[in-house]
């Protein structure tokens, strides 16, 4: 069937956060035409009732996304819908269909139907099944995401056509794993709560000053060390005075078969996970675990214990090179992501310009400064990376110096880095810090609890735009997509990263996800006012709105 | 088929933690005649590997459990076993079967034969054929208890005879949530995890000075005011000094669909939800809500910020009898236990006894004096639990002033509760303090984050027996289990909760389940080794043991 060739259909692009479809059939005059009259299906006109009754009915390349629903539907219903291999829709059942010739829907899309006497999903792609399936989820009262039975509930769909896919593909959130180590069961908790955003990467941040995160088999220090620091700072550190610590060591990291775990679990839910081995700078944690790599190989050094950028750097000899290539391989083997990210932002030269061996080394290369050495450094990694059949991501900095064209910019700074490269030809996530990074303010810094000392409240995120003016249309082809930033510095445990990550992602969710053009603020409070009961049923410990937010 | 008609057969009562079956086989000369040639189902000899052509085989009555068999393995596997419906036993299978005639397993024992053919598990009721499900977890490697599909793992079962049955009914684990709110989810997967330990009672403290968790509908604002305190004391509490505060609001609380959710999840797995709600001390939090609650009602109290115990305790007067009792009529609808638990401990009388209209109310009361008062009050609850067919629990103080017969009492004080309790006839659950307070140390204090200023080592849990030699073997029936407490006010995230309750809880586990008899300590821990390695793939965030522990 193709879409085009339909007549009457609803056309929705923004169904990150599912409108209540009565909303959306009422707000649209001619929606109504599609809301077949009542049949013996279901109690209600305009409905679809999903009763124990009710097959799934999916071809073999969709039985997989079928069993997904099944699965997704089993606690709350208290039972496990059944599976039929066929190919036609049927009356009184929800029927998954791949039509690869479903035009306009591409790789993510889908088509959802819901009439009194059926359901059908139909997707170019497997993970456009996957993105209806979430739709309805969110058609279905919020019981529907608690975790045991619910009695007395009516699994009612409301009836609606939609036709939905994604504006970007590079649909994401960072989790910031180092500042405060985040368990394996809440990055898998939150991979779930991803997908019911539709979100398409996870940047898993792995490495940083103060700690490392990810089992390298070949270099166990890493890990062993790294992984772990005697104390950490308490409140802010950029206000004078003496620091305060806590006394207290943290740490903790990723084995690979936690990775694997992480990896596997993402992809059935079509995300794709990106790690980032943060280098030149930000190295410390390495560096306290082989000193050799450092620029003083003769000091012994812990895993930094406060915030903010260490100087502690890499230095840029070929066993240094060769033993972040060594973990390049180990990252390639656990994450088969297209992309690398090896960070590249403030690498601080203090110790580049200090130390005569490094200064030789920059002649040695024939370089000009310190800054080409980074550049060479970074060089050496995405050649490496391009070799493997991989793409590197760098935060904004890589840009300084010349990059490989497969690499991507992670425009962090603000929108210059991106604006450049996308003019350079190299393709860019946009993740402009006063826009994306949810590790700032959402409200009163009288009543919010301690953040990063900048603001960010829900409307910036949800009037954000992803494609900067400055670009032309060839230019803006280039913006893969944008990303929430959850640094954790202040996000002492998991429920707290929820906080600062919601409503705000659900916001760039929409911004990722639904068509350019105005957005209407009042709209998206009221659709996320219903979208909170699906938040609380799931245990999602979102921020609530402030009193003088619209109804 | 009979259990005890049957020649061959390993006998273990003490599978809370399986040993690895290996062992098992090994560990008992005869039993390896129980182990049959190899045979076509399985590559190797002497296990039965469970593959994606495996059926699980179940009549009607075991379907469920069947199914739960289907979804615990599916994740890991990445496929999801058949359940056919059916009662006889067939090669290259896995069958559940309920037998009432079964003899001496019970309510809760289960027959387990694995063979390179079939694997067979019998009971008399659905809960004897979870209990042995998640023995067959246990048997299968770690990786089984992962969230996503695990590549290349045999799923290879070692062949067993095993029957079990646990000693005690009440096998319990208390999840304190006023001091530190505990999440929703916590509480769920807190309730897989029990049911890995074949626990059978979680009891939920949801009262107290600092806070009140359960949503009451008629009182809307014992949540709403009772449910948050503005701030919490820093460190421990007697040590003298002046106190310090943190400044931060915490609380939280349970709707009552969360609480529906909880105690349905838990049912599915056999785990019994007991709430309590604590009077007429540890009343704080309610009377901040309700003034007129409070033996000063002209006080505008707040949720306490600090620990220990605080004098504010509900007046005897009959409106709060009825509030109290309006509380427990929601309780009992939310909580179908039969036991409802009242607390009644640390009620200091110094307001009893110093407001005349209470010391009036005594005397009208025909009572001597506040410890006939506290008596009369646990009674109004007492019978009025009884009329509705429920059972009273209590701390060990309730037995202050003679209590109704179906009253159970908790031995927190010491044993000495439970003896005087049981040799009155009343069942008790022994909960010596110094044998089952996980808030204790569990090892070095220079070591350990700050905790209740106590020690239990794992050793300690391990030996401990809960039948007090005082009591004949009449008294003795009167024991129905022992239970864990988690008091949280050192515990203030959910992975500080895990870490204090394991591996001890594991080691009650063992203790309320296995047969009575001397404990061998040193194999009880290389069981335990074995089984970090599940605990470490469900990332239960579990302490680690001491160097000096025996291998």
């Amino acid at each position: 069937m193709s879409i085009s060739g339909c007549p009457l259909r609803l056309f929705f692009a923004c169904m990150s956060l599912v409108v209540p479809a009565a909303r959306v059939a009422s707000a649209q005059g001619p929606a109504l035409a599609l809301i077949p009259q009542p049949v013996e299906v279901g109690t209600s006109p305009g409905e679809f009732v999903i009763t124990p009754s009710v097959q799934l009915i999916a071809a073999a390349d969709a039985v997989p996304e079928a069993r997904k629903l099944a699965d997704c539907l089993a606690p709350a219903m208290g039972l496990r819908l059944a599976v039929t291999e066929g190919t036609e829709p049927r009356d009184g059942a929800i029927t998954l269909r791949i039509d690869e010739s479903a035009g306009g829907l591409g790789d993510e899309g889908y088509r959802l139907e819901v009439t009194p006497k059926r359901i059908v999903i139909t997707a170019a792609r497997p993970a456009g099944l996957f993105h209806g399936i979430q739709t309805l989820r969110q058609l279905l009262p919020a019981a529907i995401f608690r975790k045991a039975a619910v009695a007395d509930t009516r699994w009612a769909v409301p009836c609606v056509e939609i036709v939905d896919y994604p504006r970007f593909k590079w649909r994401g959130l960072m989790l910031e794993t180092v500042y405060h180590f985040l368990p394996k069961s809440f990055i898998l908790n939150s991979i779930d709560t991803m997908a019911l955003h539709k979100f398409s990467v996870l940047h898993l941040h792995l490495t940083d000053d103060q700690g490392w995160r990810m089992e390298v088999n070949k270099y166990p220090k890493l890990t062993e060390i790294g992984g772990w620091r005697d104390e950490t700072v308490i409140g802010h550190v950029d206000r004078g005075g003496v620091l305060k610590y806590d006394g207290r060591p943290h740490g903790g990291f990723y084995t690979q078969d936690d990775i694997r775990e992480i990896v596997r679990y993402a992809a059935d839910r079509y995300i794709d996970v990106v790690p980032e081995i943060e280098m030149p700078g930000h190295a410390r944690a390495a560096i306290a675990a082989y000193p050799e790599l450092g620029c003083y190989p003769e000091r012994q050094l812990r895993p930094w214990t406060r915030w903010g950028i260490c100087e502690d750097i890499f230095n840029p000899f070929d066993p240094t090179i060769s033993f972040l290539q060594d973990v390049l391989v180990e990252t390639m083997d656990l994450f088969p992501s297209r992309f690398i990210h090896i960070g590249g932002d403030e690498a601080i030269k203090d110790q580049w310009e200090a130390v005569p061996a490094i200064q030789a080394r920059i002649r040695e290369l024939g370089l000009k400064n310190e800054e080409e050495l980074q550049s060479w450094f970074i060089r050496q990694m995405d050649d490496f990376l391009a070799k493997h059949g991989r793409r590197l991501v760098g935060w904004d900095e890589i840009l300084e110096g010349g990059l490989a064209a497969g690499a991507v910019v992670m425009s962090w700074t603000g929108e210059e880095g991106g604006i450049a490269a996308a003019r350079a030809g190299h393709d860019v996530v946009m993740t402009p810090r006063f826009w994306t990074y949810f590790d700032y303010y959402q409200g009163p810094r009288e009543t919010e609890p301690m953040a990063f000392d900048e603001d960010l409240p829900l409307r910036k995120v949800y009037e954000y735009e992803p494609i900067p003016k400055a670009l032309n249309e060839e230019q803006a082809r280039r913006i893969l997509g944008s990303q929430g930033q959850l640094w954790g510095e202040y996000m002492p445990d998991p429920r707290h990263v929820e906080y600062m990550a919601f409503p705000r992602a659900a916001a760039l969710a929409e911004v990722v996800w639904s068509p350019r053009g105005p957005r209407d603020y009042d709209a998206f409070v009221a659709r996320l006012r219903q979208h909170f009961q699906r938040l609380e049923a799931l245990d999602v410990n979102f921020r609530r709105l402030d009193e003088t937010e619209p109804e």
